[in-house]
């Protein structure tokens, strides 16, 4: 019996704390398994009631007969420990729990988990939960929930998966596609993710062959690399991961942290962390629902063009609103009739004609995806258009319809055929925008990095030590020497920079710690006297005074959610207002940082904007891939890295400003 | 008999080209009239046939008996110009004209449309299209109109009005209000807009008892000075306008080009003109049909302080989707327990203890609008939270709901209580966004100026007439002196700036017409030799050179669809990169001034950003609310105006560079 065996299809399960009362939540499991088939063994256990919903129950679990797949635990307070212990005593091999009161309320609920599931790994059972709603096999007809939506009288079977951070969610997706004919296939409620985690239930869905396509509701990621990992084995078996995730501004980020106790991370680096792990971002629940037919199937497009979608229709209106939207996205039409950027049917068009439109677009090299809207037929004359987008060819290339009209039918019909629909203008454009923003996930980086054996590895690094560790991995650092008492002698040519040296001073400048410009001899003593009244330090670096064309951050952070990430932004307080910057996963290649350099809008500065002299951002490049080389040095010792300012110049870029501050 | 009698409530409406073949288009009218229940008299009108599906036919206009209210037009060709000469004859006094190959074809057909509509104005006959899908009043069962909408066997009648510039979008809003119980009272698709426009449209929906909100659906805007006039009358109604335009994005406005011929125009000119005229634009189409309730009976908030929101629920993870977007507004939550952003109600409150929830709420001043977001009790237990909402009381505030299964029969029961209720978490927070940033129409500032008699009216002027005219109009400008030669003498303490004095030379800088921080009288004398050898220029601008702590750039534009506009952004390259700018409907007032320049983010540098020196940004809103007082000159001959850079200081702002380009 594989894990996912006991998970999605147990041959027997116990329903510990199942409920004589139809109206409560913990009767829920039993009306549901019953009502929607599920052909295995049901053992209600009942501390007081030997009959439940009609269906013999035990008093406890060791009094059950026969083998158990899967336990579900509905029990409250300490009852839940007992529940395991019994688990183990009987080689259940999983327990779902749904009762709550362990890391969702507060430390004492987090140290009792803690102790739980310790203890649940001795005993060789695997947890899912707490606070977990359950399990749900719709084509296995498993409805292992207290999910109201298993109310409903049937649920359409598919191939999409999801596991979902929040239980309503879950629900709620589904709800939401059964209306429309969306199917699923196996569906799982995460809860705390005590023992089994969204990376272990997206490997298990990955490797389900009733599954083509998962989708993630997630509020926080609790284990990043894993999670990448899955998400890597995901790609690799060919199934699509599409991801929601909350906490995207401050106040949602607030909301997850007071509801799940887990912090929402910072969207930016869970952004790159999401693309580098080749999984499709989308910002609206509806697109979660609806992406997933363009998704299926599907490999990344990996585009190097501009993305073109021709659009096919009968009504100028209602394909504007879908058109609009793409080029805000940035998306460019194809069209064989220049004149007008969408292909226009007469109403006239035979079914065939339409059909035969679609298939010469998929097949056209020229165009990356076909997009039909259909208008107020879509609702009384399905013929017309929708049937003839059903007839068309099937292609790698991304087909989608929108439907101007209520039009649920039509939709239905569609995702039968496995081809994606969508209700609203905006979802179908972003969908589309998603899709073709999809990439492979990246390679890492392969090379190695050490921590040079000088150099202390707790602290704040001071800025020489900081700017010997960038030069060693092979950045351009500004010529600098390290002058000290009495004489602050140093060799390098003036004007300079002074900088009194000291891991202390967190804000230097404001500290008076630092002095540009300095011209000469006697500027440069009279500026180390008057720094080091104002400030405490050993030494004083001296910088040669560098200017360039503009000025670049480069930072280097070890997220806690998704581990080491590289950024880059403009420089200039202007830049840090409009925070104009890029994020990836580090490390990086060279080729990668051009790309990354590339989303930066400000470097359009450096690019030849209005006659301006161009920055040579190949150095860019270089100094970004070479920080994000920090990641490689084993243990990650590095918290936070930064080259602020990095002079980019019309030939290379100089760091002159440089800080370290490690983990410990 | 009014016009609006004529429109939406004719006593007896002649269809002009009716079929007798049921299949066709034309045949609609007839059938949709008499499904709905159209109380009046049909006169079919047809060349060839005496009856069409059992109904008598005349052959022509001028046959049939009685008087007609509306006629409605669908035969082709230049039989168009026969019918309007018919309802001349017969004193019809509004014709809706379906036919295209107008205005909607090219330059040959807008010259057809135009001598059309002239004749019709002989004639005394009002015209709606041509291209007009037609007239839907719901409630008073008028369903003159070719949309296919009207296939449903009935419609729910309601208080929300609309006029659209897409037919098919008219009915696309019309089906998915139906869906979920969202009624409508008159509609209207206005096509070419040849004769009667949104903007008369909206005066008589914004004086139709009937109708509480109006919906726009559009892609240009044809008469802006109309439609801003008649905006104003909805306002003072009491009758909230909101407004979706197409035409956001470049191939949104290239393709509403290619099909109506009309520009899309400068969307940020567009969201001014919205917000400046009252109305609540919205950005996604599901928003527009959903804001209707939010908005009805309502007045825009005019709040001074961050909006709050107070999220009644039982589902965190529910309301945590529209939270989060509502963080991304900027939008802030209430809730009187502070360990939480949201008010979490157990599963086991009482219908009235929710009720009472929502009531406290709404009649608490900390809050300014309550959101309940319910679980999958919406679906399948209405009478847990659903119900409560409905018994909820009444209030100035906003009361949204967010359902999140699939659960149209909730919504609908809201919308029979005229209870704003959401199907998608982005709508819900859109649409409570859009409405806490409506504002009441903008007075327009008082006041009048005058255009210089010394100065041409036409053309570009020169830099030192600009300057002068901006001076004029109150204006702080540099000082500056016109030289001429053979001396070229000046009294401007040096450096000065030298420019050469030309209305022909477009771009001074790169052409070599400038010379900045020219330091003598000996440097100026070369400076001005070599510019004159460049460039050809009757007289030198001398100008003190002027530094300050950052520049600006205010405009002014006659925007060709909204009218005069003023706009103010940061200066220097990076932000116009980053299109760091606000615009208002010129003039503004020197408070509107200061609330456009709260919204350039780059202006946080002026603010006291990490402890930078503070800016007189008092003096760039002078230099704003000036400038935007050429819109006060008489015939508004001003098509363009630009100070860039004004020189912002920490005491005063100081215009340095001056363009005015007139319209003729």
């Amino acid at each position: 019996m594989t894990l996912a065996q006991a998970l999605f299809a147990p041959r027997a399960v116990a329903l510990i704390g199942a409920s004589g009362d139809a109206e409560k939540n913990s009767a829920r499991p039993l009306r549901f398994l019953r009502k929607h088939g599920y052909a295995g063994r049901i053992v209600p256990v009942n501390a007081t009631r030997a009959e439940v919903l009609g269906e013999r129950a035990w008093p406890s679990l060791a009094d059950a007969p026969g083998d158990i797949d899967h336990a579900f635990i509905m029990t409250p307070g300490d009852s839940v420990e007992r529940a395991i212990e019994e688990c183990g005593a009987r080689g259940v091999p999983v327990a779902t729990i749904f009762s709550d009161g362990f890391a969702d309320s507060g430390a004492g609920g987090m140290a009792r988990q803690e102790k739980l599931v310790a203890r649940a790994r001795q005993l060789g059972v695997r947890v899912l939960g707490p606070n977990s709603m359950g399990v749900i096999d719709v084509p296995g007809r498993l409805a292992l929930t207290v999910n109201a939506v298993l109310e409903a009288d049937s649920l359409p079977a598919g191939t999409t998966g999801m596991i979902s951070q929040s239980g309503t969610m879950l629900g709620t997706v589904l709800s939401r596609g059964a209306a429309r004919g969306l199917g699923f296939s196996r569906l799982v409620s995460v809860g705390n993710e005590s023992d089994l985690g969204v990376a272990e239930l997206l490997e298990l869905l990955a490797e389900d062959p009733g599954t083509k396509v998962i989708l993630l509701f997630l509020e926080t990621v609790r284990d990043g690399a894993a999670l990448a990992a899955a998400a890597r084995k995901a790609h690799a078996a060919g199934k699509p991961v599409a991801v929601y995730k909350l906490g995207r501004s401050r106040l949602g980020a607030a909301l997850a942290r007071s509801h799940t106790g887990a912090m929402a991370g910072e969207d930016a680096a869970l952004d790159a962390y999401f693309r580098d792990c080749g999984t499709v971002r989308v910002d609206q629940l509806e697109t979660l629902v609806e992406i997933a037919q363009l998704l299926a199937g599907r490999a990344p497009p990996d585009l190097a063009r501009i993305p073109r979608v021709a659009v096919v229709t009968t009504t100028g209106g209602g394909a504007a609103s879908v058109v609009d939207r793409l080029g805000m996205h940035g998306i460019e039409t194809f069209s064989p009739d220049s004149k007008s950027p969408i292909v226009d049917l007469t109403m006239k068009a035979t079914p065939a004609q339409y059909t035969g439109a679609l298939d010469d677009l998929l097949a056209s090299p020229e165009c990356d995806g076909v997009l039909a809207v259909v208008g107020s037929s879509a609702q009384f004359h399905p013929q017309l258009a929708v049937e003839p987008i059903m007839q068309s060819r099937r292609s790698a290339k991304p087909l989608a319809a929108f439907f101007t009209p209520h039009a649920e039918a039509s939709l239905a019909l569609l995702a039968r055929e496995e081809i994606a629909a969508f209700r609203t203008p905006e979802s179908c454009a972003d969908a589309l925008a998603a899709y073709f923003s999809w990439r492979s996930p990246r390679e890492v980086a392969k090379g190695s990095a050490s921590w040079p054996r000088e150099l202390p590895k707790r602290g704040r690094l001071d800025e020489a030590q900081s700017l010997g560790l960038f030069a060693s991995l092979g950045i351009t650092v500004v010529k600098h020497e390290v002058a000290g008492a009495p004489a602050y002698a140093h060799a390098i040519g003036y004007p300079v920079a002074v900088k009194a040296l000291s891991a202390d001073i967190l804000h230097k400048t404001e500290a008076g710690a630092v002095r540009l410009n300095v011209s000469d001899r006697t500027a440069f003593d009279r500026e180390v006297g008057a720094m080091l009244r104002r400030v405490s330090a050993k030494s004083i670096l001296v910088q040669k005074m560098e200017s360039g064309l503009a000025e670049a951050i480069v930072g280097y952070r070890h997220d806690p959610l998704v581990g080491p990430v590289v950024m880059i932004g403009a420089g200039g307080t202007l830049a840090e207002i409009y925070r104009d910057f890029a994020l990836a996963l580090a490390p990086v290649s060279e080729e990668e940082a051009v790309s990354l350099i590339g989303k930066v809008k400000g470097f359009a500065m450096l690019r030849g904007y209005r006659n301006l002299p161009r920055g040579d951002l190949l150095a860019v490049a270089k100094a970004v891939a070479a920080l994000s080389r920090l990641a490689l040095i084993p243990g990650q010792p590095v918290a936070e890295a930064e080259i602020n300012p990095l002079i980019v110049k019309s030939d290379g870029a100089v760091a002159v400003d440089a800080l370290i501050v490690m983990k410990e």
